[in-house]
């Protein structure tokens, strides 16, 4: 059927939308949601349809998206033709009733979630369906690979190449600003991406961003790995299994989060890693919540290493309070550098050197956490990180004084005398964002006690800091609604956990941070 | 925040969205799929956010859902504020994860379905897990409850009111046709609406359309009860269950219909029956393959029922071939107008007393089957169906011939010798579309032979109608690709059912008519 096109004014975020007529809708035969191949001169593409009861009688509705791939204008005839539905769909059909998917199915299903074929509720019932139905570690390489397949690599050319991540969730985790000089003083190879934050107060780009340019081409990053060793870059725009980002798109309001394996493994293949260190932080308040999870999660990583030819080891780490004191990106990348430099607080220096051991003992050394820990104390780990820092394009001189924290201020104290019993991931992380991170740098959070620690009443538990006045004054008036510090003399004083109905004054966050 | 509405020319299918530059979203923290509050004047509601990045900054791009709830000109600010997730959200994911369902939330569910505060995915979401984790009896009846509440009801002031419904899958089935004008002849109300075709060649309202208008109010169809004791009318408008419609749309590309029960059960409430007999067609290529299944989902259909306050009785009817001869909008209300007067096919009569006596001995007569062929032999439903003919706005003296059949034909012919062993409903309704049907009134196929019937090489298996010589033509091809009827011998000569892997020329279509 021939149709007038007439240009959409507007993106649909990626999607391919065409709209209709109900009339010639049903003259095509065509339903909300059905698919429609659009042809003008000698290209084609697929649509999905959207029908408008008050559209113009004989055109079609082009949203951005359409009409820049076709280089078509308004006014100019399209021949329209209902389009069978793909065959991967048929394949999503296949999983949500129960079977499994073959290599050359989810090959299928990722290319069209790519191509835009697959509509998002199709993608949602598919993830939810993996989320209910799990995933054979099968299917998960087969993802694993077919996300790196349709995104770029980073191709440097030696070996080994090594790398860490962290699966998240808990707030002021900043290891990686260690790790990475540590492991490139020690003359090993690291290209360190990272993401930013989604729905936590800062993602490691969001920290390393106050010492240096974190948004570096691969050319760009090619270079400062090869000068240096190492690099902390943003690997948002580098296009390495972009597949995962159309799949949290859909997948982040619905709070499931199935693709953790494929997701973070096929970022990890995609920069070329050879070693591998996952850290999974473990307990209350973190994504995994017991030692018996963490480890099935554990030996899942390690199997879909060997199976994509990685080396893989875990590192299961406490995960029942944030690490450090600082939370926020110019707060953390504060203490990151100040730990470099030699200062700092034990859990963070411990932890790094930790992961950075195991990465060494990984590459053939031994004793790897003295090596780590005496780069790090002969002062070779700060002068690794100055010189990345220079190769990124920052400042090598840069001090920790140079980094800017917000200058509005407030103090939380405690109401009573005790000791901390426990203290909450989420809530922490809610109040950094209320007080303006990660999009405001300066703002966050500095702890005052941690878990076990002793607090008079009247006492600084925690100091919020923003940018702006009313950023800091809803900031405090959260951390009052939340209490997310748990004060007692002992804990027998704490029996009751929880009282339901509970009346909910805030939706607990999904962290879809990886 | 405050932003300048830009009005969008243009629908979003009922959805409330609204578009954000990617400055205006970070500040607001709202992602892609996150809500906002946008109030203007004294009015408020919740839209789904999408993002752009090259819209122009500070504005709010509005569609004409939106801008016309709000009485808003381009230009006009609003505030924009970052809403939280509703929170029949949490109850999907409750669910997701494995929770049951309490009538409360499963009504804030539907609710938010209606008001469209759950975004397409979250639906999707919420039906995918319906139909992997399946409904308690309880939930059923809830959702059942929450889909009347939030529509219209017909309330006649009598008792009883009994109606028939088929969960559909049959090509051909137009017992309806007879069964109305037999119970409203017996003295008996039964205000029957229906559907039309959404993926079959024909529903019960494209078929009655060819002996009278079919598109009444509430009022008319008062009216016509009051005056015939039955109607045959479209429901689709009448706004019964309508949060039906949007589960609809949004399972439709999924091939999945987890709501069969609440969407059946919730309009045979709405219409306020008391008395209702459920076909469930059984038998290969039927939507229920097995007596088995067929006995599990009518004693739920009873069960459902009793909560309802709904006295019920299903009858499993063969699934295994079209029911009559003819397939098509026209060529049906033919054969059952045909049928009503005398004539017609064994199978469709046949079926038709069975239904109709089943619910006369339900409200109170025996021997129900008896009475129901009597007063179809003495022409009493015959003068009926021409009384509510003409209450419904028809001709009460139209004679078969008066239905006009498409006036292209071309003939199929067996290629050899032996017994129709096999007739597949699928393909019929596929080549039946193909030939313009149900768009095109007079298109559709007549069977010129059955199942067990013999047939000689080069006999006429079937006859396609179409209104236009190129769908003819299209039909014709469809049918030599298809196969739609096996032809033997003996049974022992097609011993091969399936090959793996199979060439699939078309897929199957999936079909929700119900």
């Amino acid at each position: 059927m021939k149709l007038k096109a007439k240009l959409l004014d507007i993106q649909a975020g990626g999607r391919r939308i065409a709209i209709l007529d109900d009339e010639s809708a049903s003259l095509l035969g065509v339903h909300s949601s059905d698919r429609v191949r659009i042809s003008y001169k000698n290209k084609q593409l697929i649509a999905l349809v959207n029908i408008a009861t008050d559209f113009p009688r004989s055109h079609i509705g082009l949203y951005q998206e359409i009409s820049k791939m076709l280089r078509i204008k308004t006014g100019e005839n399209v021949e329209v033709q209902h389009a069978l539905i793909p065959e991967s769909l048929s394949y999503v059909q296949e999983k949500i009733n129960g079977g499994r998917l073959r290599e050359d199915k989810i090959n299928a299903i990722v290319r069209d979630v790519m191509e835009h074929h697959l509509s998002d509720t199709e993608i949602a019932a598919f993830l939810t369906t993996l989320h209910i139905r799990g995933l054979s570690i099968t299917e998960i390489e087969a993802l694993s690979r077919a996300m790196v397949e349709t995104g770029s690599t980073l191709r440097l050319g030696k070996e080994p190449i090594v790398d860490k991540h962290s699966i998240g969730g808990i707030p002021g985790d900043k290891a990686t600003i260690l790790i990475v000089p540590i492991i490139a003083a020690a003359g090993f190879v690291i290209p360190k991406t990272s993401s930013r934050a989604v729905t936590s107060p800062a993602g490691t780009a969001d920290r390393v961003e106050n010492l240096c340019p974190v948004n570096l081409s691969m050319e760009e990053i090619m270079e400062v790995v090869n000068k240096t060793n190492g690099c902390m870059v943003w690997g948002g725009a580098l296009d390495l299994a972009p597949a995962d980002d159309l799949f949290i798109q859909v997948e982040y309001s619905l709070g499931i989060d199935p693709l953790l394996l494929p997701s973070i493994m096929s970022k990890k293949k995609a920069i070329g890693a050879t070693h591998v260190v996952i850290d999974i932080p473990t307990g209350r308040g973190a994504k995994v919540k017991t030692i018996g999870e963490a480890h099935t999660l554990a030996y899942d990583f390690i199997e879909l290493g060997k199976r994509l030819e990685m080396n893989v080891q875990c590192a299961i780490t406490f995960g029942e309070q944030p690490l450090g004191y600082a939370i926020g990106p110019a707060l953390e990348a504060k203490e990151a550098f100040e730990t470099v430099m030699g200062d700092g607080p034990a859990d963070l220096r411990e932890k790094a050197i930790h992961l950075a051991g195991m990465l060494l003992e990984m590459v053939g050394g031994e004793n790897g956490k003295q090596k780590a820990e005496e780069i790090l104390r002969l002062g070779r780990a700060e002068v690794k990180l100055r010189e990345i820092i220079a190769a990124q394009g920052g400042n090598p001189k840069i001090k920790p004084d140079d980094i800017k924290i917000g200058d509005k201020k407030a103090e939380i104290t405690a109401d009573k005398d005790g000791r901390i019993l426990w203290i909450s991931n989420q809530k922490i992380s809610q109040i950094a964002r209320e007080a303006g991170a990660p999009k405001e740098k300066g703002a966050g959070i500095k702890l005052e006690k941690k878990l076990g620690e002793e607090v008079k009443k009247g006492e600084v538990l925690l100091e919020i800091y923003a940018e702006r006045n009313m950023k800091l004054e809803t900031a405090v008036k959260l951390t009052k609604e939340l209490q997310p510090m748990g004060i007692s003399q002992k804990l027998e004083e704490q029996m009751l956990i929880d009282r339901i109905p509970t009346r909910t004054i805030h939706k607990k966050a999904f962290t879809i941070e990886r």
